[in-house]
């Protein structure tokens, strides 16, 4: 079982440093390390275990470190940044677990992009030593990429002649659509295994800045000091301490203490429910900062973040997840403007990216996703997210016979107008009324309004409202229906489907390259017995079908 | 071998005719009529051949029928409109073949959307039967779909559901980001077998009108003709005869008037050489209608068109296609001249339009693309986006020894700066220079210049300019380097670096839903012995392997 739960103390393969303003945080990969054991780690190339380590230190970099206005991103080891993902470990990796380790990997890069855009922490990377591919693709996440020009230091993106696959975290997009390296020169520099080095390296645009050697210590310090000087993170906040997540993971069963995951293996779906806490969750910062951790939504966030990764990499075939939520809608709403009120506070701030990229991790999981919203539910604000990410929702019409429960309703809040955007740039509800700015209008201006099923369908917000008569029936037949499906078809449906509307690099990455990649995954000139992946390292060349597809 | 040429008086699956300014053109499938001979294309289901004859129909609409404002789209048989690709023979089709008939298929659909934006001839679709899968994307290619009202026809995308595949031409895309359909009703739609019709296929935006069948010819006609009264095309001009291209293909060699291809199976390249005309085309309008389809640039697209398709479906082993240009540049300034001085002629804009399609076609292609500029090459204007459509381009910079040829130059003319964008809305000039303005301007600046290898390399417009001594050497190995790596990678990460910039509609159904084709094609739960494109049919139901990726 993959566990994402980890801490600075148990880190195998980084070292985390703060220093006033300035973090540094430094790749030593230890190469027994590895997370499936059987591979050597070696020249800081990473598995997935390096990348849960580098997440986590994201994350805590920007909840535990509010003074952290720069980081920097090197090599604890000599003449090697990061030789990129390990290759024997993916060429013994399943496809499943090659591509989940590539969604992971890329969710990883674009919370340090966010942590740049969004919450002033700007990024650097020094490479002095060879940066290969996914090495490489982790600088290009960063805002400034500092390289040491001594003849020998190169950036390079060997996959495509070295393996026969793609770079795998972004590498090809961020190269022309971020950095804009000319086309030709991206495919030059993307076809040659040795890379590129010193001044072309930097005419190309592939790397910010060049360095000696002899005067690398200076350099970064004082780029590393510029990065910082912009930044609006408060100087002397105390930060929040991210604790352990307690869980249980039982067969059919996990429960945090906020969200808990039933599953059923027969059917195929994981059901998801979210609960609020008993009370209204506090309003004014200065008690937001005294909950820490355990106020509600960045304890939502937390175990959502989670319960999503467990699925993803240990339920494979879990294929459906049901979204329900429980609870008082008055406290979501209580939460969201707690959260709208406080914007500006640093860790304010923080709680909504986090529960911005949680519900992103969600739109970009290879599952089908069913909100079922009933009596006692609270799709309000933040929780109606999983009811607008959703592939489709369900609304009770009514009550349960025989029930006593007050018909559910769902409430727009602040929050989903614009705090929670899609990867495309997007709120949900934007995306969902792509060309009907008629209808965005009319659903905004719904917002703090408790609506019924019918008015919730007039507004476009659910999919569909059967009666007690029919809810049973029509839920049913959706889930069963849906594990009917082929699971690839579904995977790439809705992908398709889930991002009408505008691109961005984020999209284009999870829309476009992965799909690419999933497909050279499965070649069999890459995985073969005689494909590149396999022969890697052997000394034998492999042998390619050259048909061009 | 696939032959693309073909003329309405051989059509055994359309019928095209002209009343005034509207065109019916009604499909009436030959079941016994397929390309390959082995399936019969019932219920006006579709193959290759069928969809090379739709091709034809849409490029001589638009030329040998300047007054056709309207074209109808209809089915010639009864109670069916079209139930899309042909299933047999997708099951029998090679991994190749399906995704080359994808792609053709696919451009075809944008032809007719480009003859609606660009060309004032807005297209209909008229559904009075079941319209199915390809049968309906068809229809989504169009400005407005009128569906009979009658209890049963419907509209469906039931590729996920039956066959484990996406619709593979366009039509989630065109669902949710050209008709705006709402994602989770999206959802629905595509994953239901029998569709959608009536009442709620208008309200969810999957139609335009519904008729009753009483009404249904009343209504037709009034839409068409509400559809050609906006159009700009000419009322009493004459056509432009399309007469059968003519061509020699040997077995390594092919040969057209101006364009020349030269197969190398042993180094794996195709060398297409255009050649100018020896004397300047025509510059005025009357003489350009005059010389009709001899006039240059028209010759010029037509005989690219057909090699580029030649070679994607008959030669796919040969992964390279080098492109180099002879003869006179002032002859090509002076063609695109005569273009940008007459654009708003009908004929010449259909040629520059055609122009555009044909370099698309290029850009959309999955081989490497290397530009060789020589002595005696004229890369100027429109053959000057050979060489930034290239993944590559090589100048020589000074002359081979012992020749006494001047120098290779380039020069951009207006045809370079925007009449000729690729699929991402942009020219290549800008997708070559994106986030780079100054780069742009400067090469803005430069039209109508002759710019020798140094100058053009200062500009940014070729990628490489070897002296002699180097010459032989830098493109050999470029060109055996590439032969070399995994065709399959080199598909993808083409497709990635090619399209940096915005995205459309066409960059997103090319670049993110053929991906996500071409990898559902190759997943056991599609084409394995017990997937559901093998099994269609026969009454077994497919056996899923569950697990999500």
């Amino acid at each position: 079982m993959i566990d994402f739960r980890t801490h600075p103390d148990q880190y195998r393969h980084w070292r985390l440093a703060v220093d006033g303003d300035i973090a540094t945080l430094a790749l030593d990969v230890d190469e027994a390390g590895g997370i499936a054991g059987d591979y050597a780690l070696k020249l800081n190339s990473y598995d997935l275990g390096v990348d849960i380590e580098l997440a986590d230190a994201v994350q805590r970099l920007r909840f535990e470190h509010p003074g952290v206005r720069a980081v920097v991103l090197t090599s604890a080891k000599e003449r090697v940044f990061s030789a990129g993902a390990n290759i024997p470990m993916l060429s013994r990796s399943s496809h499943i677990d090659k591509v989940n380790f590539c969604k992971f990997t890329n969710e990883t890069r674009n919370a340090i992009e966010d942590a740049s855009a969004n919450a002033g922490q700007r990024w650097m990377t020094v490479i002095a030593g060879t940066a290969a591919g996914g090495g490489y693709e982790l600088a290009l996440a960063t805002d400034h990429i500092l390289l040491v020009d001594d003849g020998s230091t190169a950036v390079s993106l060997p996959e495509v002649p070295l393996l026969a696959v793609l770079p795998g975290t972004g590498g090809l997009t961020r190269v022309v659509d971020k950095r804009c390296v000319r086309r030709d020169r991206a495919d030059y520099f993307c076809t040659t295994g040795e890379g590129v080095r010193g001044r072309r390296a930097l005419e190309w645009k592939l790397v910010d800045e060049l360095v000696p050697r002899s005067r690398l210590d200076d350099a970064v310090a004082s780029r590393a000091a510029a990065l910082a000087e912009g930044s609006d993170r408060p100087a002397d906040a105390k930060g929040v301490a991210l604790p352990r997540l307690e869980r249980t993971v039982d067969d059919d069963d996990i429960a945090y203490r906020h969200v808990r995951v039933a599953l059923d293996r027969t059917q195929g779906t994981a059901t998801l429910t979210v609960a609020t806490p008993d009370a209204p969750p506090p309003a004014e910062a200065k008690a937001i900062h005294a909950a820490g951790a355990d106020f509600w939504p960045l304890a939502l966030a937390r175990e959502l973040d989670d319960a999503i990764l467990h699925l993803r990499f240990n339920e494979p075939a879990l294929g459906t997840w049901i979204l329900r939520t429980t609870g008082a809608a008055d406290h979501v709403a209580a939460a969201d403007a707690a959260l709208a009120a406080n914007a500006r506070d640093w860790l304010v701030r923080e709680i909504t990216l986090y529960l911005k990229r949680t519900l992103k991790r969600l739109d970009v999981s290879a599952r089908s996703l069913v909100a079922l919203i009933e009596p006692g539910s609270c799709f309000t604000g933040t929780l109606l997210e999983l009811a607008l990410a959703a592939d489709r929702s369900f609304m009770l019409d009514g009550t349960f016979e025989g029930s006593n429960e007050a018909p559910a309703t769902v409430r727009l809040t602040a929050m989903n107008a614009g705090p929670l955007p899609m990867a495309n740039g997007l709120s949900r509800l934007a995306s969902r009324f792509l060309g009907d700015d008629a209808a965005l209008a009319a659903a905004q201006d719904a917002v703090g309004d408790d609506l019924d099923a019918e008015a919730a369908d007039a507004l476009g917000l659910v999919t569909f409202i059967p009666d007690d008569i029919d809810w049973e029936d029509e839920v049913r037949i959706a889930v069963e229906a849906r594990a009917a499906f082929s699971p690839d078809a579904l995977s790439g449906m809705e992908a398709s489907l889930r991002f009408a509307g505008p691109e961005t690099l984020e999209t284009k990455i999870f829309g476009r390259l992965s799909a690419w990649q999933n497909w050279i995954f499965q070649r069999p000139n890459t995985v073969g017995p005689d494909g590149a992946l396999k022969l890697y390292g052997s000394g034998v060349q492999p042998t390619f079908d050259r048909n061009r597809v």
